[in-house]
């Protein structure tokens, strides 16, 4: 049997200021004080179920509005300052070094540089220039899953080789002063910034075997997720009914496992993008499994809130963290976003090869 | 031998609204008249070698900037008109119906859309709901390469699937009337619209048969080619050492030659991404090559000008077009953009196996 792609621990670091749910109700009763919108805006706040939430600058000057240009500069500062550390974590998880790189992924929809980060990346941490360079921007929180399965392929096409994951998601600063349509009342309560990174190694490493991958576009749904581009920069758009989509998505995902001959409602782990508070406990409905299976993207949702394509590297870092996961233990990875496209893969745990062997790999 | 991939004869199309030399040389007389810059612009515009150019709009209302959120909505209006008619050519071109497509992989970097138009495409064409979808727009003008050997990977990861490339390039909705720097200038007689597709067929179909690619980063280049963000849009920044590239880049175009065994200096035909008119002639010195074989580059240029990612996929059309190459013979594409990043191809013309074999394929 050739080598099968291993997904490596992931690397995650959330900004040092910090937002509670608290905090989060006062400045809505400030800035909601006395329109219609106000008990709306509280109620959705306490339902995402997000404790806290970590951003890249200060509460008072993430509600200032400075200008797309100087929003978007500030995502490049805060993107160059915050992924080498993240990404030189993730190397050292999967026993490589920059130059053993093949392809760099980054993912984000929270910020949009040209040239791509991926050049700064390689010219400043000691990454080959002939590195692949796959920039990916309109996938939003569904890019995560995209990522991972991208690098799967990657390494089949490339046997041997090594690609590296980052996803860098500012949302704080798409915060939208200005909008108060019941989308913008729900993310200025749920969406928090952090940077994450993982690899996927073509040969040998400790983590998740790639064996699987699939995407799917809910039919006609385009405008349920989206952005407005403005002059003021991105404006999120979120359908009333984007929660209810785990009804839809749940048989695509059985039928995902029925055909890698797997009973998705008993796998060993469940890795899923924690996009709101009922994304979980309809899956878990659906698919019939037990609430407590999502332990760690609910977690993740609570301590850092939608974190955008970082949530499934993020909730990844947790089972990782763990060490609950059995070798060969099946499972499931799958990120949701605009489209609204389901990105997913199945795999299985695995801890490597004795040490000896890995290096040798 | 596997199968290899093979990419099929490229659809372009370009708009109905056509501006000459001429008239883009009345335009800037007009525009900057009086001002310091005039000989400067008129020069740079002489020597783009640009014929002409094709755009959405008429060229008054080109000139006029509705603001950022009219010009993207504009791209989303021109983009969902064009690109189907420009889609179904090439999946006739490949023998393919939608439903044999896998992935969808989208360049453009002069509108922004979330969710990726390829949402919109498999809502509207008839694509199956689980094709992967690769939206890519921060590659610029290298991103007509990069979705080539992105969908080389893809079949190769893939045995037997096929990917359909678009690129829908609308340059004209990035004109800035507030901009005079040397990049703003040269590129308001340089850049044009189009949209092209193109499918790479896993198994069958005439063409290129893909047998290596690779990407390469000239160390510290990021601000030599840039977008910046504000509010009015992306503002082009185009750096005066830019045309010299050249002369780094022969040398890794040499190597990867010689990595497959091929002498670049000697292949049987050169699709090379005419950025602008020293491009082709300094790419010719460098490999020391007849400028003649950069014949279907420099007609695009001088054409429909730099239509950037679309560039490397209208000169291959003008190469099936033109019916000269032989079985067998070896070429290279080559597209470069903002990194400065270069996306190479090696391939051989393959006139595909017999109708009979190819259908069963």
């Amino acid at each position: 049997m050739p080598d099968m792609p291993t997904l490596c621990k992931p690397a995650v670091s959330v900004p040092e200021h910090v937002v509670t749910m608290e905090q989060t109700l006062e400045f809505a009763e400030r800035i909601h004080a006395g329109k219609p919108q106000l008990s709306l805006a509280l109620r959705l706040i306490r339902n995402t179920g997000v404790r806290k939430r970590h951003i890249v600058q200060p509460l008072e000057d993430t509600l200032r509005h400075p200008g797309f240009e100087e929003r978007n500069r500030i995502y490049e500062v805060e993107s160059k300052k915050r992924c080498p550390e993240v990404i030189e974590e993730a190397l050292a998880n999967a026993d490589l070094r920059a130059r053993d790189i093949d392809a760099i992924i980054y993912v984000s929809c929270t910020g949009f540089l040209m040239p791509s980060p991926t050049a700064y990346l390689i010219n400043t941490m000691g990454f080959r220039y002939d590195t692949r360079q796959i920039p990916i921007a309109q996938l939003g929180c569904a890019a995560g899953g995209a990522a991972i399965n991208r690098a799967h392929d990657f390494c089949l096409a490339h046997p041997g080789s090594n690609v590296l994951i980052v996803s860098c998601e500012l949302c704080s600063l798409c915060y939208q002063p200005e909008d108060d349509g019941v989308g913008q009342l729900l993310s200025d309560g749920l969406f928090g910034d952090a940077v994450a990174a993982t690899v996927v190694r073509g040969t040998g490493g400790t983590g998740i075997r790639l064996e699987r991958n699939a995407s799917y576009l809910i039919p006609d749904t385009e405008d349920w997720i989206s952005y407005v581009v403005r002059a003021t920069g991105f404006h999120f758009r979120l359908d009333r009914r984007v929660p209810g989509t785990m009804e839809p998505l749940a048989p695509v995902l059985r039928q995902l496992g029925e055909d890698h001959g797997w009973d998705i409602g008993d796998l060993g782990f469940y890795i899923i993008h924690a996009g709101g508070p009922r994304i979980l406990d309809d899956l878990s409905k659906y698919l019939n499994v037990d609430p407590g299976v999502f332990h760690h993207s609910r977690n993740t949702l609570t301590e850092y809130g939608n974190i955008a394509s970082a949530v499934v590297l993020e909730a990844l870092r947790g089972l990782f963290d763990a060490g609950t996961a059995d070798q060969g233990a099946t499972g499931v990875i799958a990120g949701f976003g605009p489209g609204i496209t389901a990105e997913m893969a199945l795999g299985t745990w695995t801890a490597g090869a004795p040490d000896r062997e890995r290096r040798i790999a």
